[in-house]
């Protein structure tokens, strides 16, 4: 892989890296779209990472279909496609770990111990191995772009993080690998999701700019579905994720919600 | 500085990077020669690193003398000198840190916790601004180099670690710029240092393969100077640091001794 790239670069290529577990739908080839546009060469990396799963979460029912991620990526036109084993990224006795400690604290990281260190540290990892001019990744995964620049910016990693919009379903649903869990009546429950968001979006362009009463909005409609459970929903500064009081600055809305067994993220930005 | 070398790869040529702490003596000009050797380039970076320091130690009173560095530097024919300040290397809100969790634990780890998150972010910092191919480490710091080789293999870091024996005084005393804090009282007591290990080297040539009879006679030796304080003195698997009862492989007879207000190491590798 490094000695591929190595080649591209010296004849002066550019290339773009887009990092996946796979599974892929049209917001992972909206990535890879924006890399083909912004580079030469593009690789897409697909490895289910095990350490950025916690205990008990969903690490061995992590859907996974490679031929069919192959036959959307060749008919994309990707140039490669990474897909290293546990075993050649992790080698015995593998002791190394990078840690964010300051924007990996809240939100999805009080729940997911250790997520965004396994994220941290495989996200380096690729980008040694690669290294790219620059980097796709989804607003979907807000928290994790945001720790992802952090890491970028402290540790002077010379890789471009390209951030690319949160894609959805018709009827609002983010897309997400893990909507493959749902229910036909999960799914149904999963829109208010999208609705609660919409709904506090509307109210923040008729010029309410109190956080609280944003949260208590989207509070209302993710009650109104029975089968979600909400794990947190918090209006926080987009870049440092702090908590926010009154909104002068851009926020982001997240939530993370439980539909039965699966876990599902949202979020939106505002004031931006 | 990263357009600089970017500039001189492209033209081919190659990069060998020697981090310091400045304060330079002959080790770290013996890793200059090396590098100057082995590479087009050379870039000797000179960072007194805060966060390798822990609470009480020495970071206020470390020895400074840029002005005798950067004329030693230039008598050498080094091509660039780094010396980036504090506020450059940590960003207000610095938060992401490298932690290597197995090999950093025993030896210093334990009298000196957060050292080594110190040394792996600012190393992995230098690298991603130096982008060498190669950098130079001392063995003086024995463990730092064992703890910089896994952070290379675990993160990928397309970088070769060039390990370079430890230099020494005539007298045996491992050179160190902390050398400079010794009334010649202390100096003298501090001579037990290496004279402990030579004695261990002895007995290990004539067949000892008892790891706790060398660490008794290097403690022997050290306890004829009142001056000395151990801190610890181990015989330690020379790539694992792992604890060893039976000398099979290469092992690494390490101690950390206090004289006054002073810490020294010293190291010697045996079976190797």
């Amino acid at each position: 892989m490094s000695a591929f790239v190595l080649e591209r670069r010296r004849a002066g290529q550019s290339v773009g890296l887009v990092p996946t577990m796979g599974y892929l739908h049209d917001g992972h080839m909206s990535l890879v779209k924006k890399s083909m546009i912004e580079n030469d060469v593009t690789v897409v990396s697909l490895f289910v990472n095990p350490i950025q799963f916690c205990p008990g979460e969903d690490l061995e029912r992590y859907p996974r279909d490679e031929e069919k991620d192959l036959s959307l990526l060749a008919a994309a036109g990707v140039d490669v496609l990474f897909a290293p084993g546990v075993e050649d990224m992790y080698l015995p006795g593998h002791s190394v770990y990078v840690d964010e400690t300051a924007l990996s604290l809240p939100l999805c990281g009080g729940s997911r111990p250790g997520h965004f260190r396994g994220v941290c540290t495989v996200v380096l990892k690729l980008f040694n191995i690669v290294r790219p001019d620059r980097a796709y990744f989804g607003m979907k995964d807000y928290q994790q772009l945001q720790v992802l620049r952090r890491m970028v910016r402290d540790l002077n990693v010379p890789v471009d993080i390209r951030p690319c919009p949160l894609i959805r379903e018709d009827d609002g649903l983010a897309l997400s690998s893990r909507n493959a869990y749902l229910s036909e009546e999960e799914r149904r429950s999963a829109l208010a999701l999208s609705r609660s968001l919409a709904k506090a979006k509307e109210a923040f362009e008729k010029g309410e700019r109190s956080a609280s009463v944003l949260r208590d909005l989207v509070c209302s409609v993710l009650s109104e579905e029975e089968a979600l459970e909400p794990e947190y929903v918090e209006v926080r500064d987009a870049y440092e994720l702090s908590e926010v009081e009154s909104i002068c600055d851009p926020v982001v809305i997240a939530l993370a919600v439980r539909v039965g067994r699966t876990r599902l993220i949202d979020n939106i930005v505002l004031g931006e």
